[in-house]
């Protein structure tokens, strides 16, 4: 027995007019169990799952040989009773940037309202999903870990586990070791204005290409500015790397190791509270979930916390742990 | 006006019961042009896309942020006027090992076989084609390239079109230098016996991983031997990473840069013979190609050849360049 | 006509007994001009040269094939009247981490006493100097670069020109990064003490080593500590690679882009202030010269800045530059 | 009680007016063991110790923070009763392209010639040798590996001992995957001719430089041409890297793992043959040793063989095994 993929075409009224000119209408694919049609007074809970930097719900449709797809990947951990069956919803929150980190940012659009305050609910009308924060999860790896840690801090109302794969922690580590790569690139690539007219025919030569098209995205993000000419502000200056420590302030107002003081209520409601991170990630954020991890230890709240002997790529398999100690939690 | 995408489930009699235990049963995507289902007496050409190593048909449909897929690309430039209506064919030839190289071997199966002499006719009684070699172009990309390639080479009256995007060209370059690698980081990956058990769980936190795999798929190609413990021969000591000669000698049978002059009329009758790589390729594939065009221009065989400034990654914006040929040759 | 090497064997008060247990005893090339030994009236300028990171006077003197000694150099330059006959000395500042960046550390030793208050006076007495500050210049590489600047800095009176070629400047990009690359090596270097017991004998297999040791090197002179189980304090946990606010303040004290307001009146007083960096520093130094050259600016600060084509790795040719700079400031 | 080192001042006949136009004068270091000028009727075994590629004797001489100088190595090893008192002949058989190989070639200069002929003669004449082959060992590292062991087999009579430190051996895999790079970088460094005219100008900036300039040093050893423009041919097309067959044949005939069988004797006569490389060797040498050795152990030759967990640089600990076991086999 298979459960199926449904891809949903949501047209989203809080992204209409975004200031990237993005898409209002977005494809939502939507994972349902094994049974789901058969008996239809059954209610699941409901897993968010999110993805990572460049990448939006569909891309867990991919096909990658050698790997299941990820309707595959639930068929198996169901059959096998590893989980019971959930839904999955995979939201689209890409930017023209690269990703929105789920958050809501006056350059880029508000996407966290739409996530929390527009799709959740609109699931949960359509869905018989079991509307209730006890059993509605929010996971992701990479961005769209630091999506699920973030949303679930702010909003431990709506969701009531979270899981981060190899999540954006600790921007020292995560994020600024790519400005002097930005400023080393961005005269080969055009400047701030030729990089960003070029964004998706540039050809990625350059080493510090993808370190210049991630800077940005992140500032769309972390410090956006009405007043600035493309709408947020770096926290460098491109030509000397310097740090503008006034714009990184506000980054780091963003960075879930300095957050967890004033979440820590939310932190503690989790029914499930879970990180990882590979051994070798390639964006030092297994550092960022060590660091995460003490701060919470510190206060005396509960986690799962993993580190696992891989790197940042490659990993879906990771989503079996996660999954499994959702399905856990749910059942307590 | 947009075409559209039909996943074929395709039942090959051919690899049925194959040496590695791989599916018989292949999806093959088949993308129909705008009109095709408006105009049922027209027929159109068709082009049979191949894709890269550790790759299949259906990798063309996954979707990439920030570029087409294929039905996009495919339609855009049907809109522009760029290419006239063509059908796609997306054929399955993967194995366990990561990829046929499109030919037959007895340590994988008759993939060759499957695509010559199973698929297209299949899709000659199932589609409104144009059945004739004049209307029908074979291409790809890295393996995909090599496929289009050896089997225009080998079957000038199926194939009157070929086009190779970074194929795999002069052995010695694109595939050698992986054997040293192999010899480094076999012994830490298990041996040939613990590589070959356990592939797909292995992670690839070795760098020599990725080349041990390789080396080992196209041993399985081109030096398959039935009496050999796994069905092929290695082209080198595994401890010494010397080379043994009797068996490189096999590999070069297969290497196109060796057999201008045994197909030099299947070469010299092709309507059009494309050839590109990237001046950065990662796997020398440039040198292939110049070594290839000299030797067609050394006689008088007639080609295209581009160059261009990218690397061996993230290139489908090259098919324009392709299909935009082969539409133009079918045309003369 | 050329000049003459005389290595000096220099017993220091200041450096004996030091905490690393380092020799007092240390060899000083003395670089003499031709015509030194003819003409015994005649005084020279000084040019103090200091050696980069694991380096002292006398690797001045090693043979690089296809390069020039230290001698030849000189003795060209003069020959062409690049430069006015001058006196090189060559200190030793070396510790047992690798180097005392020519500061007083309670961890390390009293270098900065040792190099300005002792062995600039001992010179001048057993040579025929010009022994004034306008005759007397600092200059060095990399972390001599770092030397010459900040004891010209501190030192004023003793130093009227100071040169520093691809000097350590601007700590958050020529330090801050080996952090985490300390942090992933250290266990497997055998944990800080493990480290320190080994240092001569451990063999730099992991990449992370020479960041490992330069690390603790600086943190010997940027943060000792007199009750600190090795004499000093590293500024990050080791374990999660987070930056420990107070100590990283300590370093930054120490850091030239943060003292230009403090030492203003001295930097203004040089006859000349020299720097240089490639424009591919592998340990971005040429963000560092900006930066300092930016705040120089800001004051009003004469200064000479040049920005080379190439990385921090074999480029003794760059202080025919600098050479030539001092001299000419001199005679002005 | 330490020995000496003189540096001799040797006017070599057989290098004058060679064709790179390299001095004919060449410093040669030798070290003399503890008590040498005390008792003057001793006689002392010889080593001659090769220096690696861009090297030449007075490099042994360098200092290098953190490590012994070669005297002081001798020193501690005769201390220790380790080895007996010998003497260390530091022959310079550089070129203005990097090295001879220490063989003849049209291109370069005799440089066998000069070290076999001239050198060693007019060292036991001078100096109170031992002077037969079972006291007389050679020794090198890397390049100076391979010229001990190719003069070892070619004169057997001289040299009675040999010991090759990461010597070069299989040229597939230690100078083949070069040539690929040259093909990359020639265009940018100027052709042949402009890297030949600006040598020791052009810095190193582009990564195929130490490459392009490694495979030209080769040929001009190990295929030199008087009717080809520079004096030498290159094994491959330089715009296509395609392998030119007979040029590498001629390569192959120096390459000592296919001179096993051709010097049998010579190998079989040796009263020490020492190799041994890294297991991280960057340039592949541990295969060539293993293959070296297994072709030696076929026919019965007996070896000594070490692999040691390290690099291909920064190994002069290396020597300590080397001396030991020369001074072994030549007291047995």
């Amino acid at each position: 027995m298979s459960g199926r993929i449904v891809v949903e075409n949501f047209a989203s009224s809080v992204l209409f007019n975004n200031p990237l000119g993005d898409p209002a209408l977005r494809q939502v694919p939507v994972y349902l169990p094994p049974g789901y049609d058969a008996d239809t007074d059954m209610r699941y809970p409901t897993v968010y799952l999110l993805a990572g930097f460049n990448g939006r719900g569909t891309v867990f449709l991919n096909d990658t040989p050698g790997d299941e797809t990820i309707a595959q990947r639930m068929d198996r951990l169901i059959a096998a009773g590893t989980i019971r069956p959930m839904i999955l919803v995979m939201p689209d929150c890409l930017t023209r940037l690269g990703g929105s980190q789920y958050i809501n940012s006056s350059a880029t659009g508000r996407y966290e309202d739409h996530l929390v305050g527009e799709l959740v609910p609109w699931i949960d009308a359509r869905y018989r999903t079991r509307a209730t924060r006890d059993a509605r999860a929010i996971a992701g790896k990479s961005s769209g870990g630091y999506g699920a840690l973030i949303q679930a801090m702010r909003h431990p109302d709506v969701f009531g586990l979270a899981a981060s794969h190899s999540g954006d922690l600790y921007f020292e580590l995560c994020y600024k070791p790519a400005f002097v790569k930005y400023a080393g690139a961005i005269g080969k690539l055009g400047g701030l204005d030729g990089l960003l007219r070029n964004l998706h025919t540039l050809r990625p030569r350059d080493a510090g290409y993808r370190a210049a098209v991630n800077t940005l995205a992140m500032a769309s993000c972390y410090s956006p500015n009405p007043q600035a000419p493309h709408g947020f502000d770096l926290p460098f200056e491109p030509h000397t790397a310097e740090i503008i420590d006034a714009v990184w302030a506000r980054w780091l107002e963003w960075d879930p190791v300095h957050l967890v003081g004033r979440h820590e209520d939310a932190l503690r409601s989790l029914r499930l509270l879970y990180l990882d991170a590979g051994s070798m990630d390639e964006f030092h954020l297994q550092y960022g979930a060590r660091i995460f991890c003490n701060k919470l230890a510190e206060r005396g709240i509960p986690f799962v916390h993993e580190e696992f002997e891989d790197s940042h790529l490659n990993i879906p398999y990771r989503f079996d742990s996660s999954l499994a100690a959702i399905s856990r939690a749910m059942s307590e």
